[in-house]
């Protein structure tokens, strides 16, 4: 597993059920809304600054969701809304950002993840994914979905490439 | 009840409690959002390519949430709001979808539920439904309204009727 | 505790923490929106129907807290919104009413509450009120604020004065 | 311990899981919306009636958290929103309020919060921050983030300085 995770350079996430509970707030119109985390967050904003690549492929059709992540410096080509088959968004993912599939942790919770964290480097599903998901898993956190499996994993990897420290004077230029 | 469950070609739900956890967020001009589960929403879409007839029958009167099940594939007219007898819109919904009521399972959480719940062919509650919606269902689900339990029960009747299996070509189309 | 029980004619409540888990949240204008439960909804419909008063006394100022009781069956004159000191608008409601404070029901979660828990005929806390509400309490619910507590206790209640049987009828007819 | 407490007068905090849970609710524009806790706030008003200086230093750039602390009593100036490096403003609350770091007690649940709760006079953490924050700590409420941390500690400093009783005349003027 230590090998496998000191590979990684990139992190790519499902949103609903892993950077959320899984709850959607809908209003009149139909349109989501989502609770994001601070603590997962914070991890993201590290994983930026140490340079990794960040992704999102997830079904979901909200402007939101492309809002929030641009906010913690996802480039707006990685993030994929709408996604019906991810294996398509994946493989698209990998060449845009000059990566194998080895190199990137795949962050899923349910059954159309489940591709792509078989063919990930390191498929990563949180506490309370379901069971297939749980099975298909490398890595699954202690915490669910949306209270800090992403900051926990992110940490993990960090910390085994030495890139856990926060240097203020570049978070305060960056953020 | 396996016998039951394999005859059953309707899922029917009361929403609050059921899809949602009974949390209501009311805004300045007393109208409710409610949060729903992204899991329950996916198991929905996998009911709806399995052929299933879906309905909701509630008291509740938002247009979101119309909104939000006309997106998981429900007709328009199997959508009951502002219901106050619920044996009424039940006995409309089969007659419609020219389905008897032993081919429906219906999912309540509380009182004006149960005669529905009794008159269908298995009647499902929530972990956290009210006692005598307990005591009045043939099925009560481990997870909670609005956590789950509609994916638990949509699971359990398409994995016995040989219907849990994602087709991604199909899923690309509907979605 | 029985006799105090069967003289309620009239249920008061705080809102926050009691009707709420006491969550606020907050809009750009400072307004909050609050999330309520299905379940205490059904709970009040049913003391309205029975022919209970029902009366709120909160700090809170936001609109949307009356626009949700009105639609449960309150009273406008009954919702006292902005209170610095719920006794003032403790006695103003059963002078309205034309009620004994014994013949209240009051339920209360924090400090300003005490002195109406100590005043009606049974001061009632939620499981997690703080700790000078439930040193102060006739009775503290099972459940905590925002999540049954308020069913529970008027249940109780009503099913003591033989009050607590669904007419479906004078449902259709009122709400 | 209680010497430190008995020194404090001032209470700066963190916001995104220490006033809330750590959730962010984000809408079509990337805004995002927070959940604060009614105990929580009755805390910061008794806080502000016994005379303390209150103050936000957060990374958050929310308009609502400004409004949502005015209406507790917070000065204007003493709400710093997008800060990057929290010992800036730590040190311009300090000077623009005319007191020690040792006087005041700083809320924080992770890293970026570590440098201050290390230089005030009491740094907290929730029971629910990360390990790094609840290292540093010198006191961890029993409660988490957003679920009455912050109402548990107020209330010990005031008890300990003989300030915790509400005094309903003044509360009635000042809010």
């Amino acid at each position: 597993m230590e090998e496998r995770l000191k590979r990684i350079k990139a992190f790519v996430f499902d949103v609903d059920g892993v950077l959320t509970d899984g709850g959607l707030l809908a209003d009149r119109n139909g349109e989501f809304y989502r609770t994001f985390d601070s603590k997962d967050g914070f991890g993201l904003r590290m994983a930026m600054m140490g340079g990794f690549h960040l992704g999102i492929i997830t079904g979901g059709r909200s402007e939101s969701i492309k809002m929030r992540f641009l906010a913690c410096g996802f480039k707006p080509e990685n993030i994929y809304l709408h996604s019906r088959d991810k294996m398509e968004e994946f493989a698209d993912f990998c060449e845009r950002n000059d990566i194998t599939p080895q190199e990137v942790m795949y962050f899923g919770d349910d059954i159309p993840d489940i591709p792509v964290m078989k063919a990930c480097g390191c498929g990563v599903a949180p506490a309370d994914a379901v069971q297939e998901a749980l099975d298909a898993a490398d890595l699954i956190s202690t915490r669910p979905g949306g209270k800090g499996c992403v900051r926990e994993c992110i940490e993990k990897v960090l910390k085994l490439q030495g890139k856990w420290e926060l240097d203020v004077e570049t978070y305060k230029q960056k953020f």
